[in-house]
């Protein structure tokens, strides 16, 4: 509380300094704190609240279809992660080693899991034997370590919170499907759950996750339009397989390798709905992962009868939505200031002269509109509200993405929208690696997004070499 | 699948080898497999459901008293791990030390947590300044890492999941009652939810945690009559705070440090549940955490229509239950056997004769009981059933604790008990070290379990060294 003075001080403009924006609110709605181990963050009560409830949504998708849930061990033998050769150049430059355990200094290495594909074949190498066994689709909710360099809250840091899928399949079509299932299971929360608009497809080989044979992304577009890519789930064909020697005796009585996926969304998901719907006065949260969808301040709250009908209010609302009262000493002014800075998507201003007239105020957080409703069907009301409040932010973001998603057709014409129009570039490629890194290194970090599930016919050549086009890419600079 | 096979095995005895018969049943009932890292599990689907059901329980507790949830860091840096001088000398020695950070060593060693009070701690001192910021009230579910020498699986393991919650409260008197409050709501879950009863009271000096002013357990006792320590919450007075620098300024305008606490319980409930209400058929699942509580196997299904009955019933039954249908191929005794391996409450046979009479066979898996039940009203029965289930099953393991439990008011007895009757001995206690220590000894290893809070007077002296008896204790082996 003796904090709460400072968050409502003002936040660096988004327009002056979209980086300092993005601290100033995550700092000071209390999302996180810095550790003393670089890159490592606390997640605070109300950042964690907002992930609790990101999980709870995700996992019941999961549980839909079938997907259990377990846990796999935190460490991981050298040996082990050497298994699959694209996988460990990919990750062991990253990784935390473990060389002690108490006083003795360990006889192999162990390395605190980066991702856990080596780890779930170790297991599935044990349990699968024939056809009956399969598929098998499982996930964990845990913690990874990637040693990052340069690290920022939520969007990179050296430890995150994710849910990791690894799933075996009897077929190549049948796990591909699967991968694009699970696709569209992030793009569905992306737009239903997160009110984030989205491109999703495929990454390009480049671009690809290590040890995977293809690599399919959502990518949602900032404010500021950078892109964030937002989740990814991979098809790895039987390469995996085939290094951790899983194998099952097929319908046709042949053993055979089956081919597996693995996908994972994280804690910078908390970051896309900071970078995607706040504002100059904070976070705003989509109503259905808001810790307090709805807060109750008092006006006049020493007149006779407010607090009663405040708290009143409280437990009746609380039936159907999460419902904050604040009834401190802090000033109305105050707490409007507080709750905006959070991102509570409606409050309710309730007075004496309210009460008299059976009804109270509410304000929506995204425009500020006031609705002056009755006490007798305010849960109608209410829950009409949240749903205009979602699918109008929701609007809001696509509308942003609309207007920051450019086309160019020749490298002149990229280079110029590059470097003046920050956002989504759709251009043609040729397919080769050397024009990806030629624009990376032209543009100072635009990078291929993605190869689109439904592809525009821009132009006929490579916007970047001129030779004949394979794909359209959307290209931009990320998180 | 083609494990299943195996899975309806006769197992060992529990008679026979309690031991061997403990490891059957986790194996055979498929809750975890052994990883390649010493004494770190893999917990599979069907026993990391049971730690989700326990989780949603126990959370939904803490979130009632005001308690939230957080993450903290992984990692510990060894000069943080230091500033605690009784907490570090307690959990040095069994931490895992990460000494490389991708290519590169580290200036220092960073462990990996066992616990985490001193993250806690360095948080609670950036955040907190006066009595209007207490309490803090935070929890965290995450896995922990200590490096045991031997390991068992759920039971200790080198790494486990848990949750840890620590407290900051303004008064020693504030923080102590809240220490006895979280007790309380663990009694209350072991008993009404996972269906064990237990001793509960305060650890001597000697058994207290590291750094902890006062510690308290709630002791259950397996079926084999050995304890297990089921779960500790920990009073720190002022220690922490003080080698922490955690101040407030109090509502007399001076500053202060206020009083912590700590509690958590372990994934080794998992254990306590197999070890209190298994048979030699293998688990018993409370019906509150059991991750299918009616199993529904159809009798003849190749007849007509017992599918299409059986489909329909589980439809039915999941509005209100956990239900699974088995229509596999396998023979309804197979099936029986599997259900009962894996300690679902209730199983329903359904077949030809049944669907013409409109009921069905319900059998409890405790007593196998037949139930003929009318289709009529069958989830009236069925509630009643779990019901019945839940508490025959909670009074038999109250009367394994009964009979288990002795007095012994001379050394003799005392050692003539320990040897013979395994459970718990109650006896005084002169309240030193030594005595404790020599008990140990004597015994090859009968510990203090806790002074409980409403002390018998069995005998004016201690039962070892004979001096004026200071307490009524209860001893005994532990897992």
């Amino acid at each position: 509380m003796a904090e709460q003075k400072k968050m409502v001080n003002d936040i660096t403009s988004m327009d002056v300094d979209f980086s300092q924006w993005y601290t100033d609110v995550v700092r000071k709605a209390e999302l996180m704190d810095y550790s003393s181990v670089r890159g490592m963050m606390e997640i605070e009560p109300y950042g964690y609240a907002i992930w609790e409830n990101m999980q709870k949504d995700m996992d019941s998708r999961f549980k839909e279809i079938g997907i259990e849930n377990v846990y796999m061990p935190l460490l991981i033998p050298e040996s082990l992660l050497q298994k699959e050769k694209d996988h460990v150049e990919g990750f062991a430059p990253e990784v935390a080693w473990v060389t002690y355990g108490g006083h003795e200094e360990l006889t192999e290495r162990l390395c605190i899991r980066p991702t856990s594909e080596v780890l779930f074949c170790e297991y599935y190498s044990k349990k699968i034997r024939s056809y009956r066994d399969l598929p098998k689709l499982l996930n964990q909710w845990c913690s990874v370590v990637r040693w990052e360099k340069t690290t920022r809250p939520f969007l990179r840091s050296s430890e995150f919170l994710w849910q990791e899928g690894h799933t075996v399949h009897e077929t190549a079509e049948e796990a591909e499907a699967f991968t694009l299932k699970v696709l569209e299971i992030y793009r569905d929360f992306y737009t239903e759950t997160l009110a984030i608009p989205s491109v999703t497809g495929r990454k390009t080989e480049k671009e690809k996750f290590a040890g995977a044979v293809a690599t399919y992304a959502i990518e949602p577009l900032m404010h500021n339009g950078v892109a964030l890519q937002g989740g990814t789930t991979h098809y790895f064909g039987d390469g995996f397989a085939k290094s951790f020697d899983i194998t099952f005796t097929g319908r046709d009585n042949k053993v055979t390798y089956p081919h597996q996926t693995s996908w994972g969304v994280t804690t910078r998901m908390i970051g896309a709905v900071i970078m995607v719907h706040g504002d100059d006065n904070g976070l705003v949260l989509p109503p259905k992962i808001a810790p307090v969808q709805v807060a109750i301040i008092p006006v006049a709250q020493h007149k006779e009868g407010v607090l009663e009908k405040a708290a009143e209010l409280k437990s009746r609302l609380s039936k159907e939505f999460r419902v904050k009262l604040d009834d401190s000493d802090n000033s109305p002014g105050w707490k409007y200031a507080q709750y905006e800075m959070q991102g509570v998507p409606l409050r309710i201003e309730i007075g004496p002269k309210d009460i008299e007239n059976s009804q109270c105020v509410i304000v929506r957080r995204d425009n500020r509109e006031k609705i002056f409703a009755s006490l007798d069907n305010l849960e109608e009301i209410i829950a009409k509200t949240l749903e205009d409040f979602q699918a109008a932010i929701y609007n809001k973001a696509l509308e942003n993405l609309h207007s920051k998603t450019f086309a160019a057709t020749s490298y002149d014409e990229f280079l110029h929208t590059a470097e003046n129009k920050p956002g989504f570039i759709k251009a043609m490629w040729c397919g080769s690696d050397e024009c990806e890194e030629k624009i990376k290194n032209d543009t100072g970090g635009v990078k291929s997004r993605c190869i689109p599930f439904e592809e525009e016919h821009i132009a006929d050549t490579c916007v970047c070499c001129g030779k004949p086009a394979k794909h359209m890419l959307y290209w931009g600079k990320q998180y």
